[in-house]
Parts: structure tokens; sequence; C-alpha cells
């Protein structure tokens, strides 16, 4: 199975180290987001969203690794248990803030998105469909830990 | 970029018309994900969240449409302002409810999934990565509308 960049996402976040590990803690990072023109059509109606998820490549993360030590934690954990790039399919989702569709160019606010990154797709974000209850997080309902990046997952590190 | 399975998804939803549109109104709907058994390691930790992020290949979407009549209105819309399946890249996002988690199978609930869609990836559902709040949810902002599928998106209507 094949997936084609349908854009790419430009970005002040350069490298991993430093950047902020979701769009909750990038709340003074904003970005572009290009869409190609065969794709262009499909940005109608976009513009009513606040929020969108942009589904996107980790270009810069090192090959998979299925035990991490994830950003906010000191202990080992399952890779499916986490949010870390090194992924069999090293796909990324972030919801981030719509602030203006230009054309095919979207201007984007709390983005946790490295420079760069190929975007796969974009869907609406709706509390209808991405809201739920939920009382347990296992071990994310540690408090504390890191809101930016290390270098750990760079492919450096390698 | 190529992305390959990870797993399969074994529901009871055979063929899009009648499957609920989303999880939210999927919760008579109980499903397992097989893991294949490379990637069975990743599964750590996963048991103590309470939902789960699936990421999958819409395996039976037609061909992609940048314009779409949704499933909750009667009006063309732009493929990315909707969440229909027939996308450039046809990835789903589906935040199911975690049952159990039995050596390399999961036990789910809230399922929206069609049987035999390939897993590309499992990511922790979190509130404080997944909830935000929005004022503006664009022609979703319209009330009523379907709540499961009829055959627009079925590839026999191509």
């Amino acid at each position: 199975m094949n997936v084609e960049p349908i854009g790419i996402i430009r970005s002040p976040l350069k490298t991993p180290a430093g950047a902020p590990i979701q769009p909750r803690y990038a709340q003074e990072v904003d970005a572009t987001v290009e869409v190609f023109e065969p794709f262009a059509d499909g940005l109608r109606d976009l513009d009513g969203f606040d929020r969108i998820w942009l589904i996107y490549w980790f270009h810069l993360a090192p090959p998979p690794r299925l035990i991490v030590e994830p950003f906010r934690d000191n202990v080992d954990r399952g890779l499916f248990a986490t949010r870390a790039p090194c992924r069999p399919n090293p796909i990324g989702m972030s919801c981030v803030r719509l602030v203006a569709v230009e054309g095919r160019v979207l201007r984007v606010g709390d983005v946790d998105i490295l420079d760069g990154s190929p975007l796969l797709d974009i869907k609406p974000y709706a509390p209808e469909f991405d809201h739920y209850q939920v009382k347990r997080c296992g071990w994310l309902d540690k408090p504390g830990g890191r809101t930016t990046a290390d270098d750990r997952f760079s492919q450096e590190q390698e």
C-alpha cells in the first residue's frame, strides 16, 4: 500500500529536539500547510472549522522500535501505548488550529510538526467525533513530564 | 512512501451500507484487532487505556473524489472538510473503546470499521492530547443528518 504526499508542512521547527511534543504545548508555533494543486478542490468548506487534523509522515523519525522511553516518562513503554514517532508506519496526527485558508495554503497554529513533513490527509476536527470521556489513560495519568522533545527520537541517535 | 499492515480488524460490519459513520454511533458494535506477531511487543502498557486510536486503511473505499456529498448533509462539500473514505490517501482513524488485551488480540467496542481493514497503527487516546474546545465545526454544526452509512461510498457505485 502506497501513500503519496498531498502537500507539505512548513514549520519553524527544524529538528526534533526542543519541539513541542503535542499541539497542546505548541501555542507559540505557527506554520503553513501547502496543499498541492491537484488536491486544492478538496479544501472547499474547510474554513468553517476552528481546528483540523493534519495526518502526516514522520519523515525525520528513526527506524521503528517497539519499546521506547517516551518523553513523558523515564520507564520503557510499549510503542503503541505512546505517541513516539518511531513507528512501523510513521504516521502522525496533530489537531492544529486553523487560522486561515488562503487559496491552497492553510495558515495554522498550535503546531508540533517538523518542517518539511509530507502531508497525507486533512480531516475536520469535531467534538462529536473526537471527544470521548475516559477515566484511565494508563501511564499518561502520571502527572508531570516533558512538554518539549529532546533528541531521543532523532535519526542521529540511531 | 509505503505502509504495511501491522494487523487486521475483524468486525461484524461487512459492507459500507448500514455501518455506523463514527464510533459515537457504534455502541452496539464489538470487534477484535489481531496484531501481527512481529509487532506484538509494542502492545505493552496499552491495557491501561480506556480508549485507543486505530489508524487503518479504508480498503473498500472507492477511488478518491475531491468533492463529496457527505452522510451528514445533502450538499456537496470539499473532501477534506469531511470524514468520507474516498481520500487520496485512504487512511481512517477511529477512537474505539478498549475492552481487553489478550495476547496480541485486542477486544474493542464502539467500532465503525469494516471487516478486514488493514491496521496501520495504534495510538493511546488521551484528552490531554485529543480534546480541544472549538466554537465552529463548519457544515457539521448543522443539526441532524445520518448516523449510519448508505452506499454512496461503496466501490460498486463507481
